[in-house]
């Protein structure tokens, strides 16, 4: 809670509402450690300390509680990923930082690292509301890594032979293994190795560097 | 059933041997989509049409259950990629063919894709025998595959300036992400991603191909 007052909103927020934000992140850490299918709302009440009927005052049942904490989950990538990156200047600038803050998010985002990779491999074979806003979000994300690359290409900082969507693929295969083994072993050197892939694969993507003399 | 009763094994089973192995492949598909912790006796007794106490007296209990479910996986594992595999006659055929048979297992194996991938990303934040075992296997893969390229380099196959740790994490992610998008949607597509991105980076790991004329 301590984090969430240290943002000043534009208008107080209600007990109500900031009782929903701790509630969320609460829900949203829970979920990457035991699944979204092991939120439940009794456990949850145990984990925040309020009764099971408070907090289905609050979301009403199971599913509408995994589908709130979703987009909380998305609202602080948005934050914490993707802002910040489609903030900088050029395709080729936001393209290293979608990386690099995915990779610093993943650290030190949530226990069990990356939100989204977590509930993607626990739903994908579970029909319903939940697989289907999993799924879009994993598209959603490689088609803003593929419009970053098109970005990129159309400044001429990446080869326009490069096919956008299997680029993205590359990137995010680099991004996704780092975040997986890196959640299972806690070893740093997975980042890194995800680190020079992509540099590697993004210098190669580049051809060759144009002349600019010594300086 | 039927497909275990198509492999003839060299002395006649027992009816316990057959079953148990029954019983093991229902449980290793259904941990692919239920998840390792969904593998309730209670859950697979239906599965397979038998009681809950004829269950027990095969596996004692439900973490005995889930170890024999992966020891079966890892066989199915050795059987369909590593062993044809590993029986090519170069390192460089070789790494070509984990790629190739892990594509194709991911396809035709379980309904929720690579078991391994599946344990892995479910248990990585829950401390226990499983979740030991199953970085334990992650590790073992990723090992195979640096020892695999470390073979092509002796062979002069690969580049001797390429790291195998490196370029065996950048397979692993090609591979491991064509899995997770393949069962989340079914499209074919992704394991072509994957065969592209491991091809361009084993030809440039390869460096200049040696000059033989023009056969």
């Amino acid at each position: 809670m301590n984090r969430a007052e240290g943002v000043r909103p534009r208008k107080r927020r209600s007990d109500g509402e900031r009782s929903r934000e701790a509630i969320l992140r609460q829900a949203a850490e829970l979920a990457t450690v035991a699944g979204l299918d092991g939120l439940s709302i009794g456990r949850l009440a145990d984990a925040v300390g309020m009764s099971k009927s408070g907090l289905f005052a609050h979301f009403g049942s199971k599913e509408e509680l995994q589908l709130a904490t979703v987009d909380w989950a998305v609202d602080l990538f948005d934050t914490e990923v993707t802002g910040p990156a489609l903030a900088a200047a050029t395709g080729r600038e936001r393209l290293d930082e979608l990386v690099e803050n995915f990779l610093r998010h993943v650290v030190g985002g949530y226990p069990g690292g990356c939100f989204f990779a977590s509930i993607v491999t626990e739903m994908d074979t579970r029909p319903g509301r939940l697989r289907d806003r999993a799924v879009e979000i994993m598209r959603g994300w490689l088609e803003l890594l593929e419009t970053t690359v098109a970005q990129a290409q159309a400044e001429g900082t990446i080869a326009a032979s490069e096919d956008p969507k299997q680029l993205a693929f590359e990137l995010e295969a680099a991004m996704f293994l780092a975040n997986v083994l890196f959640v299972a072993t806690r070893d740093q050197a997975v980042l890194d190795r995800a680190r020079v892939a992509i540099d590697a694969r993004l210098a190669a993507a580049a051809g060759p560097p144009p002349s600019d003399g010594t300086s």
